[in-house]
């Protein structure tokens, strides 16, 4: 069984497999979770309350480490589904694997000026996650699509006022502390925090957070024929693809980006990965 | 949001609502999760490895408990969908609710050959409900905990002779028309009514209707108008039902009867419950 990714849902997917008795082969990038590595207190993973994020995600490594998972620092460039396995091209060499599991999550897009400096200080990727650290504050969001509005929405039922910068066309009705703002993100400044948010007209709104909603799918053009659906990989219940003997799991099956939903959804790629091996022999 | 059911799924949808600033009651039953209560040694768990069972389930309870969440231990005899709430129908009262989780797990015990053909046929679960159609008749009262005495003692008041099968010890004083029986229920026979319940031991007790009285209600007579799938519910991606406003989560929903799954889709139904929430303003 080969894994691409090993944030949590790749993790808990080979977790999973190894403890079906599977052999497993997992690559990833350096910290395999940037999102989680990044999140500041989570405490929604049930078991383990008020973690950082980061470590969790040690914890989530040392876990596979101890059951002799290690995530293979390198790029699979090419996914080919043959008959009856699938070829994976990496740097210098080929893969054969019985079954495939994707699991890389999805990518930012390139951060704007300031935009790093700020995580975890103003900067914020996920509203109902890091929301309630802005009561009764102000913040901007910026999204690249309606998604966002629902976000705003909550986000508006917290902060005293909330700015909109939707890059996209059109945008629903939102209550009275919103403010939409017609505008492109240039970006960030702040002393040790967020302070200010710099648009492409030269207006600076000065905010105590924003939350950068940007998605971009990577992985697409790398298997071939791979059905999609609203930008994430199609899967059914039980997190097959449209090709047999793959599998996806976490933020690249879909929505919502959260770390028990992906655990969950590993697990379940993996137990679906096992009964395929098992059913090819 | 009412929760019911305080296994992995409903302590992960509640540990997701209150994060999300919800209003949360739960029930649930004494372990909560019997089969986590027995598991010896868990190990595919991501970030808890070589855990055994029972620790898992305290950590999960007191994770809850730390966001204030305690399960009430009350069932949950109906549901009622109305319009733009759930009515709970509860042992003294009832309670109003937004929206509603199902938890509850996969009752261990199959239903018994005859139950299902002699539902509304002389198979009831709900002694205070139906009692009435049994007054000077002969029924008999199968029950999983005492709770079935206070059952049985209601019955003994309307029919002519209540039989109690008490599959727990031991039994408080019942009136001279109940008789007690040490024994247990094989199975259910009749015409088109029920007529009899047949024991292990071999004996024959003729009677006009049975109430069973287990932890676990089957989840169509809880939920009228719940679309089931293959004997779970039926969801989608979302954790979704049929009935808008009415998510499912963890074994109820569907195998496999993991934990990582259990967990994950308690946060996706908490999610799902709270956008409902939010909709519904």
């Amino acid at each position: 069984m080969a894994i691409i990714g090993c944030g949590p849902a790749g993790l808990s997917a080979a977790v999973n497999a190894k403890w079906r008795g599977k052999e497993v082969v997992m690559f990833g990038t350096k910290l395999c979770s940037p999102a989680l590595h990044k999140a500041h207190e989570i405490n929604n993973y049930l078991g383990l309350p008020a973690m950082a994020g980061d470590n969790l995600r040690k914890r989530f490594l040392e876990h596979a480490a101890s059951m002799g998972i290690t995530p293979e620092k390198q790029a699979v460039s090419a996914v080919y589904p043959m008959s009856g396995y699938f070829e994976l091209q990496l740097r210098k060499e080929n893969l054969q694997a019985t079954t495939l599991i994707l699991a890389t999550g999805v990518a930012v897009a390139r951060p704007l000026p300031g935009e790093e400096t700020f995580i975890g200080k103003g900067i914020s990727y996920c509203a109902t996650c890091d929301g309630n650290f802005y009561r009764d504050k102000v913040v901007a969001v910026i999204s690249e699509d309606a998604h966002g509005e629902e976000e705003a929405l909550f986000l508006a039922g917290l902060a005293q006022k909330v700015y909109y910068l939707p890059l996209y066309d059109p945008v629903g009705s939102m209550p009275e502390n919103v403010e939409i703002i017609r505008d492109k993100p240039a970006g960030f400044s702040g002393a040790t925090r967020l302070e200010k948010l710099e648009l492409k007209s030269g207006r600076v709104v000065e905010v105590d957070g924003c939350f950068v909603l940007k998605e971009q799918l990577p992985l697409t053009q790398i298997v071939p024929g791979l059905e999609l659906a609203d930008r994430h990989i199609k899967v059914d219940r039980h997190m097959a693809t449209n090709i047999p003997g793959l599998f996806a799991a976490g933020d690249v099956a879909g929505r919502p980006y959260q770390l028990a939903k992906a655990v969950g959804e590993g697990q379940l790629a993996a137990l679906s990965a096992v009964s395929y091996i098992d059913s090819q022999k």
